[in-house]
This record gives structure tokens, sequence and C-alpha cells, in this order.
């Protein structure tokens, strides 16, 4: 793994809790890959007539097509989300409008790891890794690039998924699904972790510190057993699949816990 | 509880899968306050140096300072959203340039349901929740409507906690916290629920249907058991918490279980 990191500019530095802060594209990557649900955010198209953002939930993944076997740290990784070809905002690319160079989007990236719960209100957090890209959006034209899209995008929701059921796609469904490629230009990622941080005012307080039970509720996305569908002819849960489930829940679960405890040097957070 | 629905406007209606659309308040607002993370969307202050939106993870909900006890489906329940006073986003509303009317945002919340294993990688698909809203973001100045905000925000982590913590704020907590109320203008849901959606000409290939295993992950937020700080001094998790964790749980568990069983008309989705 190289160890590469995004370059601190006034849109991506992390300016509350610099210490939760992580610029390194191996950080940055993974949480992407991890979180189940990538929200994606572009600019109105007439500002005037118009003025929010929308945002969008889709689903995505990180990757090379030069460099297939690229690991997340490595550079010219670039995130792939796909989505309907007549949806509005796989149209916007090629509008007659748009930047050739692709149109300007964020995409967040985030998973929740728990409550951490204070002596007071106002010290309450939460664990979670977070990560913020920015970048160039483009509509994937060449064939041999986007079936490979498809193709990580898939085994992103569960890996191997795309080897065991019907590939390739045929022509009607490559022509009804559109994938972009997100070229990166920023990006940080924020991971917060350990128990919560008290003030020592709070601390000292006997009536305070006798009556708020204070700590972590550990929290983590759950897969839970495999319910066939009615029309399922298989009639035992492939390996791949069940096997990924047990190891998955286990890393989560693993994972929420683990960062739940106070950290050695305990401060404020 | 009244029926009130957003107006369908062009920025709000949900184009791809239609059948998946809400409008209603109760829906939208209550997708709002199961999400544990919303994702809020703002537009560069100088588009032309720096194009991007930007994205960034907080956490709110739904309420009416006017009428507190209001449902979630009535007229003026509004966004409220906290964080450091010195971040930039919470400084945005009072920019020497911002509209006083407040800045245009996107707010989104998502909630996973599950994964839609079907035969073919095209018909795959998650069972969700999302809300979408556009709105008017203003820094709440009223510090009664302040305090019952940061009441309600914490409490809509863990229900009840905000009277079983330290209160009421210091002063110093108080100044160091911003609470945004968002005026929503307009806003939508999608949900997405049942089994995998097949072609026909999937499901009468046997060679297909003999080798793919075809259903539903259902995945669903767990929150694991409370891990004490270094500094709690309360033995018992206390009953507050716990009955909520269980049923909590339990809600989720039941909602992504039941949501992975196909719907009794089976169409492809």
């Amino acid at each position: 793994m190289s160890d590469v990191s995004y370059t601190k500019e006034a849109r991506n530095t992390v300016r509350r809790h610099r210490e939760r802060a992580k610029y390194d594209f191996a950080t940055v990557h993974a949480i992407v890959n991890a979180s189940s649900i990538l929200h994606v955010s572009f600019l109105p198209t007439n500002p005037e007539a118009d003025p929010f953002p929308t945002i969008l939930p889709m689903i995505g993944t990180m990757g090379s097509f030069a460099n297939p076997s690229a690991d997340l740290g490595d550079e010219g990784i670039d995130l792939y989300i796909h989505g309907h070809s007549a949806s509005r905002f796989m149209k916007l690319p090629t509008s007659a409008d748009a930047d050739p160079a692709g149109i300007p989007v964020c995409v967040a990236a985030s998973i929740f790891d728990g409550i951490k719960l204070a002596l007071t209100p106002f010290n309450h957090s939460c664990n979670y890794r977070s990560a913020v890209l920015h970048g160039r959006a483009q509509l994937v034209t060449d064939e041999a690039e986007k079936n490979w899209a498809l193709h990580i995008i898939t085994d992103g929701l569960v890996p191997e998924r795309w080897n065991n059921s019907r590939v390739p796609p045929t022509k009607a469904e490559m022509l009804s699904t559109s994938v972009l490629k997100v070229t990166v230009v920023s990006a940080s990622a924020k991971i917060n972790i350990g128990g919560p941080g008290d003030d020592r005012k709070d601390l000292k307080d006997e009536q305070v510190t006798g009556s708020v039970w204070a700590g972590v509720l550990p929290v983590w996305q759950m897969i839970g057993t495999p319910i066939e569908g009615a029309n399922n002819k298989v009639n035992q849960v492939p390996k791949y699949l069940g096997a990924w489930i047990e190891e998955e829940n286990a890393v989560r679960e693993k994972y929420a816990l683990e960062v739940s405890k106070d950290l050695p040097k305990k401060s404020k957070d």
C-alpha cells in the first residue's frame, strides 16, 4: 500500500475537532466502501429560479479501471456510482450546458458506530466514520469500463455476487443502466471513537455522577438471516453468502464494541 | 393526525419508481426522526472560485416550537439541527451576504433496510426509507426556542435522556452550541419494500434459477449492550435506557424482516 493523502485545501480541511481528521486515501476510500448508502449532492441547474442543492441517496464503490487490482490507498482510485439511464441526475453530465470535465458533486459516506452518553447533553456525541469527497462526475461511455464498474458495484453490495448471478447483462439491461465516474479532487475523513468526555466540574459533582449513567451505546448495521424470495429454487443459502454475512456481522459488531471503550488518555471530546 | 402533504413541484417530484414516492408530512418527518444521521448539503459561497456543493453529516430532529405537542403529520413542523457555534456551516446563515430568509439547504435522511438479491445484477436493489427535504436554514436566536430544540435533539438520540442528564446547560455551553431551524419548502420520501423482482425470462431459465439464490438480506441498525464509561458511577443501566434499547431493537428488526417478504402482488421493481 502506498501512503498517499489528499492535499489539505480550504474546501476539505476539517476545522472542528482536527484530531479526528484523516486525509489519507486508504482511510477515506475504505469508509466509502464500508458505507451502505452514499449521499450525492449536486448544484441547482438554474440557481436563480431554484437555489437549492439536491442530495440523492445512491450506491457506489471506489475502484481503478486502469489498475483494477489497485489498493484503496493507491493513487488513481475513482468513485463509481450507478443509476437508471433515464434519471435526471444520470443525465446531468451529458446535458448541453454541463462542463465536459464533469459536473461538480459532493459525496458523503457515513457510518454510525455508537451514541456517547455523557453527564450533560452538551457533551453528548456520537462515534462515527465519515468521508466527504468533492469531485467531478462524468458518464462512463466505454463499454468495458461500464461492465467492470457494474461488477465492482454489485460485489460492493455482496462480495462475489456478480459471478454468482446471471451475467453478462443483456444489451437492454446495459442500456437502462448508467454509470458515473467521479474523479475525486479533494476529500477528507473524520473518525470519532472512544467513551464520553466530561467536564471536570461535572465529574466532581456527586449529585450528577450519582444520578446520570455515562457510557456508550454501541451501534452497528446488522445483517439478518437471508429470507428467500417466492421464486427462489436454490435450497441452501450459498457459502459465499452465508460465510460473508457471518464474518461481516462479526467485524461490524467488534468494531462498534471496540470503539465504545474509553481511550487510554481521556480528553474532553 | 391531520393529513397534510408537501406539494409536488419540479424540485421534489419523484420521477423514477413513482410507486415508491410519498409526500405526506407524517411519512417524510418520521423518516427524518428515525434516521441516526442527517446529511445536510449547502451551496458554495463563491461558485466561480469553487463550484462544489458540500455535505455535512449532522444530528437533528423535527419539531414545532409554536406547538410542541404537534404530531409529525401536522403543519408547521420544522427541522432543528445543531453544531458548534464556531463551525463554518453554523455561521453561514448570519454571514454578511446570506439571505435573511435563510440559506438554501437540502437535507437527506436515509435508512437502509435490506439487500434484494435478484437473479441478475441488473435487478438487484435495496429496501430503504429515504426522505429528501429542501428548505431554508436560519440561526435560532430565541433562548427558549434554542433550549427546547436542544432538548428535542437530545431526546431524538435517546428518549428521555435530557431530563436524565445534568441540565440546564451552562451559559458557556449554550454559547458554544448553535441551533439552526430549517423551514421546509418542499420534500418527498421514497420507500422500497418487498422481495426481489425478476424478469420472466430469467425466472423461466432453469439453469439460472437452479444456480442463483434469490431473496433478501434484511438489515437493521442494532444497538448493543451499553458499555459504561470509566467515570460512570451509576451501577445499573437505567430503565429508560435499557427498556428503550430493547424495544427499539425489536422494532427495527421486525421492520427489516417484515419488508423482506415478497409483496402479495409481485411486480418487477
